[in-house]
């Protein structure tokens, strides 16, 4: 850290004098995060006397209340202690000694019990969740609109209206609008994939991608190979095409688990695709190492198993160069590549793509069939923005927030939650996959945080199997201030009480 | 017809020396217009002389070239005809002698072979009328963006944003906008179908609601009694979902035959659901009426066949008062009804709705798995124009244009497709359903048409079977003018050469 060359003592006298920037949280907030920093610098080391109520009061002009909800709110953080009749103290909050999710077990062929899965567990949770619309919703997969680049989009959709009002009036073009196609294209290029704007299918985010990949190469009643665990959307569309899942153990720093595999595809003659998150997997985080793509898709071609990545995350990794799509290793179109601008642009302009290879005019065929063209406004906006450097931009510092959101909620984490609670380590994105201590019910947590205005993703909801119920998914999807941290020490409480 | 209080030559006169009202055609097709008024008034009647070329140049001041087309069009139209050395005569234009397309076979219990259908016809001719991007249209089922009210809907999405501008950047609602959805409800009320805004579902385009709904109540392998002819999309849909298509005899006047309807309902017990187009039928043009409406609902309900009610034209009937769902007939939800704004508000709006009855549930979740919510902001915009009553009067304009471009194209059709050459007779829409002279080969004329720049759709993509090979479905997507009776010409040329 670099270290401004000034007295520290001169500095925090000076600081304490200046205005709390106005950043929109309550007064309290402000004066508790102004504290926090002056401790994390050293200018007030841990052991020291912390000023006086009385003089916070007096050097910030705040009242009682606010003096003592900001002390209140350092102790919760564990950044001061009060001494019985002696004041606060200033302390080094616990170090965050959260340890990481354990590894998944020695590979075995998977029971067939475990594909049975009406899905309907999701459906239920769904519902629940949305029977609670104001609850801070830790359980979604995108950031607070905060977090993207709002206004620029504002003004490029009307000027683009401007100049082509019958982009409302007029139908769309099939496969999507051929500027798009090209941005896409250009944007896979950047990321190792060579494919040409005629091979693009522009599609209602990636969940439509992912659908259409799996009818093309699927039929009712096939098996497909997921990783375990995996995103429950992917569970509820399985169930829908009346496909069965076979469930690959995963792990969280390497991806799906390739011996593993290649038991099951051994073992199971009927297995006609593979579905995977390689970059920033949904809920672990972890990003497949280079070798581990091109052997899982070497693995798949020998096993005539079509291989559909599917990509939402890949540009919110802390080093995007490290995350190359499988579809770079494809020369013979054996990967269906789907992605989606939803997570790292627009969540509001249900922006998805995808390449289908070999299965291209089937996949046109079938997203004909079942929607016909989106909408081309949308897309011409995408495509401007991203063919600005804006883009590259706004996504540096989307991975910046993020990181920082992470990296707190991780803190906020190890401080607040039961012992032998565990953490995923994910080099990218919002997302964290938390194992609670064993035996703890995660979907008791889910409903009793929905009752306290909190929104998880319980783990029972990311495998047909059993095996995640005591895991819980938590995002980081705004900035991280007080009221998430009490969020997160509430939730916390409830992990340690609710069995 | 009103007949204005002066002398009619007077008139003539006058009106002679008024400037032509600026519709945006070129100036001949305006003075074209001007003069098939003033013969079609009776001011020159048939056998009389029409004024000299110098004479029309010199009272419209125009060159002599515009009038030389003028007087092209007019004869091409029929209206006028040339004596040698004597000039110009009018006359009444052939009468339209077209006969209406004839009524389906007697029911008999249809040949299960017809159902074999793997719809590859549809896709080559979609594909090959892609090659094909400049050719004027007659092949599709919208209008024109010149007939929607654009300028308006752009005014009203960019205001939007500038209130909400996040909607760009947030997820939007699972099953669609509140406001959009209660829009729905209330348009829905006023055609006498009872749906609150939580039974709506948003998608998109009335596509996506169709696909979802058989889905809902049909497997792979189950049969799906359908009209014939029948919208080719809805072929293509069956096919992409493995269901068999069941198609019934179909009046062009009356709709489905329900008779057919019982007897084949009684030959094949696998039947599980009915789709069917009751108002403004694709391609036939026809509205069920209100008492076959409440029949087909009784006898599918003894059978315990789903009734899929598709609905994307009922706003252009004539007389929408005539064109209620069968929906309205619905105590017991045993009818999912969809419908979209595609082709009488916005076709690049892509909105869509349904409402699914019993299997309201089903729909939501599958709805999710396939696309999850669609964006928010049109759904906003259409829900503000629809509640304003700037909605119904863009609707009186548009079914007063689309009658006007179907009795001229109608007429166009009469004098110059070939002898034997039917017609059906809409009550609304912008879809006419030719039967051309038998033994006419479509899909020949078809590709005839494209080379020379004018596309149609060939009866042969309205069915699995063979028996509407010499049907075309033409249709009336703009003003009429002079290039589109040249295009028009042109086809009935084709029409009467193409074996």
């Amino acid at each position: 850290m670099l270290r401004r060359n000034i007295s520290p003592m001169h500095s925090y006298e000076d600081d304490a004098r200046c205005n709390l920037p106005d950043t929109g949280e309550p007064l309290y907030g402000r004066l508790a995060e102004y504290y926090r920093r002056i401790i994390a610098a050293g200018t007030l080391a841990p052991g020291d006397r912390m000023p006086s109520i009385r003089a916070v009061m007096s050097r910030h002009r705040v009242s009682l209340s606010t003096a003592i909800q900001t002390f209140r709110c350092l102790e919760d953080a564990g950044w001061l202690h009060a001494r019985p009749r002696a004041g606060y103290f200033v302390r080094t909050p616990v170090p965050p000694k959260l340890d990481t999710v354990r590894e998944p077990e020695v590979p075995v062929v998977p029971d067939e019990a475990q594909y049975v899965g009406l899905h309907e567990k999701v459906s239920r949770v769904i519902a629940r969740a949305a029977a609670f619309p104001d609850a801070l919703n830790l359980g979604g997969a995108t950031a607070v609109a905060d977090l993207y680049p709002t206004a620029a989009l504002q003004t490029l959709t009307t000027r683009l209206l401007r100049h082509r009002p019958t982009l409302l009036t007029e139908a769309g073009a099939d496969s999507g609008v051929p500027e798009f196609r090209q941005a896409a294209a250009r944007r896979a290029l950047a990321a190792g994939v060579t494919v040409s704007p005629d091979e693009i299918i522009v599609t209602t985010g990636g969940v439509e991608a992912v659908n259409l990949a799996l009818r093309a190469v699927a039929q009712p009643g096939d098996t497909v190979a997921i990783e375990s665990p995996a995103f429950f959307g992917l569970l509820q569309i399985l169930e829908s095409l009346g496909l069965r899942a076979l469930e690959i153990p995963t792990s969280p720093t390497m991806g799906m688990s390739l011996e593993a595999l290649e038991i099951a595809l051994a073992a199971y003659g009927n297995v006609k695709a593979l579905v995977v998150v390689p970059n920033l997997q949904n809920p672990l985080g972890c990003v497949m190492p280079d070798e581990r793509k091109a052997a899982l898709l070497k693995l798949c071609m020998r096993y005539g198993v079509a291989v559909i990545e599917d990509e939402p995350y890949r540009e919110l990794s802390d080093s995007p160069e490290n995350a190359k799509p499988i579809k770079a290793w494809d020369t013979g179109g054996h990967v269906i590549h789907c992605a989606s601008f939803n997570k790292v642009l627009a969540p509001g302009m249900r922006l998805g793509w995808m390449s289908a290879g070999r299965w291209h005019e089937r996949v046109r065929m079938l997203k004909f069939a079942q929607s016909r063209h989106n909408e081309a406004l949308p897309q011409l906006v995408a495509a401007e923005f991203i063919g600005s450097g804006a883009f590259d931009r706004h996504l540096h510092r989307l991975r910046e927030k993020l990181r920082a959101q992470r990296e707190k909620t991780i803190d906020a984490v190890a401080r607040y939650f039961p012992e032998g609670t565990r953490s995923s380590s994910p080099t990218g994105g919002l997302l964290l996959w938390i194992a609670l201590p064993e035996g703890t019910d995660s979907e008791k947590v889910f409903e009793a945080a929905l009752v306290q205005g909190i929104r998880v993703a319980p783990g029972s909801i990311f495998s047909n199997s059993d095996r995640f119920r005591s895991f819980v998914r938590i995002s980081c999807p705004r900035p991280f201030d007080h009221s998430l941290e009490q969020a997160l020490r509430r939730l916390g409480h409830l992990a340690g009480s609710v069995r």
